[in-house]
């Protein structure tokens, strides 16, 4: 089968590999929309994750059931399935303790697509405990909406859970591309009153705005926590979701949320050995400053919340699509304009149906 | 000064009292708008808190200070205030030690207008801490929207938060007077998925479905249970807020959880001697089925969340309001409304300007 | 092979049955050590959980492996094993959604053990999921401390992590048979300051004292609530456990925390439809008290904690064994100590090696 | 009256300055007992606090009321009370909205003493809102001991809050100097099965191991971060309680909790522009590994859970005390003391009566 993969560092390409077969839990699909993600670009041209030799791209995936294992109970053949980013095993010891699952074997084991087994850009594609990691798709929702789910809707809606938004209270998203618009709908989703979006694209404010973004903050205009403080008396906020940025985007976090706030983090930092906390802003070590970040949920569960969501009108994910391209080779078209970014792309969806 | 006031149990009517006093850290407001609340009601006609003589009714209020405390520092006579129906004393052991200022000096200490002190019903009334207990109403709130802040809003929203509302999750809220209508407003509002509205009369149920409810269970249908979980494959929800019927309906709520699930009760409960827990839906006290139950957080803070709430488009409050009267005389109608409760009626306003 | 069974409500016997068969994933297991529980009582003489024929009881067991399915890795025969009265399947979706796995397949369905199969009290029984389920025996440990790993310890530590025991907060054990008595070295264990223990038997009140227990309410002495309000000037503590008495303790247990108290119950309630909750107590639904319940955690993780415990020196749990037996033929006799509970019994074991 | 004052950057002696007068909620006590505190060095040795001038120095501190405000209710004059060395204002938004009041009027505002107003080693000193401030010292707890609850208890305990220490865990604390000392007991305290402790005095590895330690982990036998993944199978610990260290404190902490784990700081960072989080340890950013650190809890009610703990019994803090001076002169020798650091000191004393 054809897909599109990995080379080596800073070369991808379509490659020929044998169909991946099911194991007894596990399902073959083949896609009917794929995403091209900014992770893809890191993992290829930065080597965020280390040299990979073919291997085959992509972890956001629409797809149609071709095999299913024999000890699968809820899926067949011909169904089309949501397929989360995040495929873990969910029969641990961690699990058992509370460790979210993304961490089910071991710190990010359950990011497997394009990581450490084939990802979803291939005529086939292959899904472990699919009883666990697949949610059905129903009628009503497009393809396009659909494919925000594995990973732009749980990862921005991760940030506000992360950030632990309460109601009413004052919100900073730092980042609005893709899964930062989500944080910003996220944060609406969790109650925030007032959200502050920082990001200076216009497309990506005009939507930061739909998704109820209060007010946009803009890094041409100075200093993004003088900015934040001054337009809160010089308290700062509540809650700040961090979606993007270098390193140094973590320590202006930290210097805009009062005392006592908390933070979410989202953002894949690819760069640098550490992330600063600034000393004085986190008062010392002594500010009650929480600070989390980890990688978005996965499994069936976290899937059919994310359906429910999108079904009953709470949001709507097909708002980021800019771009759409046909059949599977739009992957690699969609994967050059995420390398590239023009101004108006958000995010590229490739449909194969 | 004059003042609707509960005379005796069974007996309510216009009063004339001495205007009131500010202590130091005090306010002495001016009613701007009233809205008359079924506890009013359950004050007067059942004597759910018991005896009172020639005690002013009424507990939400938006106002203007005509008078001023002078160690108050952030609020001045003529500015406009919503004032929260529950003004906490602040500064007590309770609340250090992390008890809701709802019970500051006892168990619902915190609720002060018509219950140990004259409510809201007169030409002028008094608060007490006034720069922790006020919130200054910012221009673009309407009268009728800011009315509903000091109880409907911050009741209902309660709900939510003590349901512990998670995204995407199913919620069923029980009742939807305008305090149950608020609580669906707050299931939204925290980011449920799909919502299960429990009422029937009409202009209820189309103003639910309105503030995010998906589905309208009737009991005239048949047992609101078994209808919730037929609707669910028989799982139930994920959690449930109770804001209102009788003792048995907590009894309901704990039968239709999912085990797990979590319950929120903002209903006031005036009649019994004991509320049920269904031994064998509680999973003979083994079902990790929680139980909450609190009055609404009132003070500054909670008032200053709720305007941002409004002020940023998040809830539409002023949608509960079906009958405006005018001037305080208003009152005396608005709780005859509430005592009939003919049928068109959700919530009704006296304004004073 | 050879069982102590629950022939029909009412009625207990020898029986013989076939050894039970591993599954892949399974293990079967012959006793080292077993411990009769009230809940057997319960279930053979009050029919709890109704009809049952020729079910082999029990759920508390230590034992070594007989036999291990082809698919589990951790564990080989030979090994000597703490076997959890609770153990779930853990690859569920309710597990996904943070649901406690004793609920993994329904409410209640974690407890497989004398409920929907064949109990311990035999020569072999079989544990389902044996990586998941079972925990090694570290030497250092004597068969007595582990037996009340299973059920006592686990069950009585959970009372206090749902009551949310904290550092320095007076608490009170309502109950102190074996179950009671690991709650009160719970509340110790999350830093309980004065802990309230309420009983009457003289060993147990000893033991009481020797986990942590301050003071001791006598019911001979007149109400208990009366006893906790007086002792704590009328203020009641911050923290109930329930872990033992008739459905009114419930009522007893929210009359005595204070507004915003949690109260987490490990009774399991055999009798009556409803369990009372009493209205003013509550304050009318709006007083904060929070009330949780629930089956104890199994599984090897928990098991592996509770061993923590046990080998680093943090509570002895071998106090609570006030009888030993020899042989599989001991549970019989100490069965019959459960039931009739003389004065001086806490907890008996029977040991097979 | 005397004091012990920071006279400026580098240089501390003793003062005359007028005696302190109580406002109507404040107290002035005389000191009983005092002890110098690591904190103060920093303060007036390495500049941490930034330029003083003629600033009594002190924190802890119990004492006798000499003088009370008209409006104290609680408290009278011959009052022997703890002092909390945080002493925030209590009526205040943040607190309203949840935020610790350390925080009260804005980050680390509750700490006064020695900060922004003169400390506790003088012959008198001033306590704002005594009745939310001060506790009452019952018979039967040393002065020594009860020195200690000012900021070694409350600190070392907070550490094991934050760091939300569940029952049979994995802990490890880095630095047993007294507060870490007190963060091994917390850990203890709050259910912790294995606790590593980071440190190579001596005398404090003795003492952690009488708190609880179970495994001393010293930087001279290697990386203190790979001692603890050998120790635990490469999997590392649950929690992490930082007490003590530079900067690169807190990236060890990171490094050698597990993913899904939490970090309590509870150091003084005095150094440095930022503090690093080592980007691949946190899961470039997706590790779900929690940040949290926060200054100690003050206020009369954890003074008076503090005094429960050493009432029953559960933690004896007078084992800290290693060195006793005697009268207010001997807050100078003791201050010699902490900044010398000869071996054998953990914490010294000045008793006044």
């Amino acid at each position: 089968m054809k897909g599109f993969a990995m080379l080596k560092i800073g070369e991808a390409g379509w490659i020929e590999k044998e169909k991946p077969v099911a194991g007894p839990y596990d399902a073959i699909v083949a896609p009917l929309a794929l995403a091209p993600c900014t992770s893809d670009i890191h993992t290829v041209y930065e080597g965020a994750i280390g040299e990979r030799s073919n291997l085959i791209l992509g972890h956001e995936a629409i797809g149609r059931i071709v095999e299913i294992g024999k000890k699968v109970k809820d899926f067949k053949p011909g169904d089309r399935v949501v397929v989360p980013a995040i495929t873990p095993e969910w029969r641990t010891l961690p699990v058992q303790l509370g460790v979210p699952a993304q961490h089910s074997e071991g710190m990010l084991t359950g990011w497997k697509f394009s990581n450490d087994k084939d990802g979803v850009f291939a005529e086939y594609f292959h899904v472990n405990d699919a009883d666990m990691n697949l949610a059905l798709l129903p009628d009503g929702i497009t393809l396009e909406q659909a494919a925000m789910m594995p990973d732009m809707m749980t990862t921005g809606f991760h940030g506000a859970e992360m950030a632990q938004v309460q109601i009413g209270a004052d919100v900073c998203v730092i980042g609005i591309g893709p899964v930062g618009l989500m944080a910003v709908a996220g944060a609406e989703l969790r109650g925030a009153g007032r959200i502050f979006a920082v990001g200076s694209r216009p497309n990506c404010v005009a939507l930061a705005r739909e998704y109820g973004a209060t007010d946009i903050i803009n890094y041409k205009n100075g200093d993004i926590v003088a900015q934040v403080l001054d337009a809160t008396k010089g308290l700062g906020v509540d809650h700040v979701i961090v979606a993007g940025g270098p390193p140094q985007t973590l320590a202006q976090a930290v210097d805009m949320v009062k005392p006592g706030g908390v933070i979410g983090n989202i953002n894949y930092f690819g760069v640098g050995d550490t992330l600063p906390i600034p000393r004085l802003g986190w008062g010392c070590g002594m500010a009650h400053k929480s600070v989390h970040g980890g990688l978005c949920p996965g499994g069936r569960g976290r899937m059919e919340r994310m359906i429910s969501i999108v079904r009953h009108g709470r949001v709507d994910p097909g708002k980021l699509v800019t771009h759409r391209f046909t059949g599977l080779e739009g992957v690699e078209a969609g994967l050059a304009l995420m390398k590239d970014k023009p101004a108006d792309v958000i995010k590229p969806v490739a449909l194969l149906e």
